[in-house]
């Protein structure tokens, strides 16, 4: 196989990375993917840097392996943590995280009321969205805050309307009417909600999604590498724990079938 | 050392087992303690039998080589998967779980309307707890809910009382008036919540909480074993991640303040 036509690697703490992989699927459809959840380890959100680290290498390791010509890291803790050193170690093989393209999109949208980033409590101590949005521009004004209980919300087999929204509202609570108008989705697993946070917040609000932007960022980047594939169109699955759970609630963040997953030990 | 004067270890997937220590320091104030959480890997009631066996076997093969006079499964979803296979590996060394206590209790309590046990998505399908209940009392009418907002609601740093509350409904929903009268609190996470969920009940309801339980259990069978020691009072505290977060946390759950935590890897 000539590079382009190689597949592209993604991994996540789980399912919550296949928000991530259906905007690439959408963004590039002839593209072939493999995707690794570390679903006996899941979730990062609440581990530290060295240990997220640690199994973020793992898992980049275990798709090098299997030949990729780029990794996207869809999870939001482990791009946090992670991304330069990942970066270094494959290097040529470029490695894409979900934060940059995020902020820069924040970047774009931002007023002076300030951009508010919603993600997992590692994400928001780690501080990445907050560095990279200050590069761009030292002048926003950031909020961020954990929203611990979206995640097990997103996971859970039946979404009950009305808890649904009580966790909705729970978390913008003091960010509505006054708050930054531009609200940054800083965790994969929140765009299952987008829907609902849109509406709690209202159309004064700029949502941002980074599942989207990272899309859109691999796709431009494959682009002016020439490194796109017109031949593919294939999806393949791994996950390191509980298959039969994987899909049925990855289903829900995919928005289609997952079939053939495999199970690997990292 | 002698036997008797040896530590008695605990392990958990994180911090929801410190609630069964601090019923064991309780009941046994002159015990030393070795408490092991594997919040490199927690949760554990989320992940597949396999895969939370593997770790419980690391976390008690650990606990062994600092030479403990028994072993303490201070986790639900643990016990239920791997008590048998520890007590048998560990044999002569005593092995104990919080599955049968809880279910022995709940049985000396309940009446025709039944038990509703409360656990982890795990704990629920491996019905461990389903039966040992049913061993005990063939006719008891069981019912089981996994309430998977709890744990992460009891692993936030703040506990709004708003959003508690609601939750705390949220899963009662449909057991309350009509219910099963025994209610078992089937993870170790859940007695946070326990002066929330007798409120919601109401005082027709038995709530059983299994570290209660779990804690006069042991002590129980270490005095008839002749283990019990005297001159202890020691506790110390393992962490595979994450020491900062373990302490701040735990206290809420062991109710007084964890200090010399050492980090292992398993």
């Amino acid at each position: 196989l000539s590079t382009e036509e190689l597949p592209i690697g993604v991994f996540d703490s789980g399912m919550g990375g296949l928000t991530v992989l259906k905007e690439l699927c959408q963004r590039l459809p002839d593209e072939d993917f493999i995707y690794l959840g570390d679903t006996a380890r899941l979730p990062y959100g609440t581990k530290s840097p060295q240990t997220v680290h640690k199994y973020s290498m793992q898992a980049a390791d275990k798709l090098m392996q299997m030949k990729v010509k780029a990794l996207v890291i869809a999870c939001n803790t482990a791009a946090s943590f992670s991304l330069d050193k990942l970066a270094t170690a494959y290097h040529p093989t470029p490695v894409y995280g979900v934060i940059e393209p995020g902020a820069e999109k924040a970047c774009e949208k931002v007023d002076a009321s300030g951009i508010l980033v919603l993600a997992t409590e590692g994400t928001v101590s780690g501080a990445a969205y907050q560095r990279s949005i200050l590069s761009k521009n030292p002048e926003a004004r950031i909020y961020a805050r954990a929203c611990p209980l979206w995640v097990t919300l997103a996971e859970q087999r039946q979404q009950d309307d009305h808890i649904t929204w009580n966790l909705i509202e729970y978390y913008l609570q003091g960010f509505i009417e006054n708050g930054p108008k531009t609200v940054l989705l800083g965790c994969t697993h929140f765009p299952l909600f987008s829907p609902m946070i849109r509406e709690v917040l209202g159309e004064a609000y700029t949502v941002v999604d980074s599942a989207i932007t990272t899309a859109n960022h691999v796709a431009n980047e494959l682009e002016l590498k020439g490194l796109l594939n017109s031949n593919g169109g294939e999806i393949s699955f791994m996950a390191t724990d509980g298959l039969g759970r994987f899909s049925s609630i990855g289903e829900q963040f995919l928005n289609t079938k997952i079939v053939n997953v495999s199970e690997v030990d990292l």
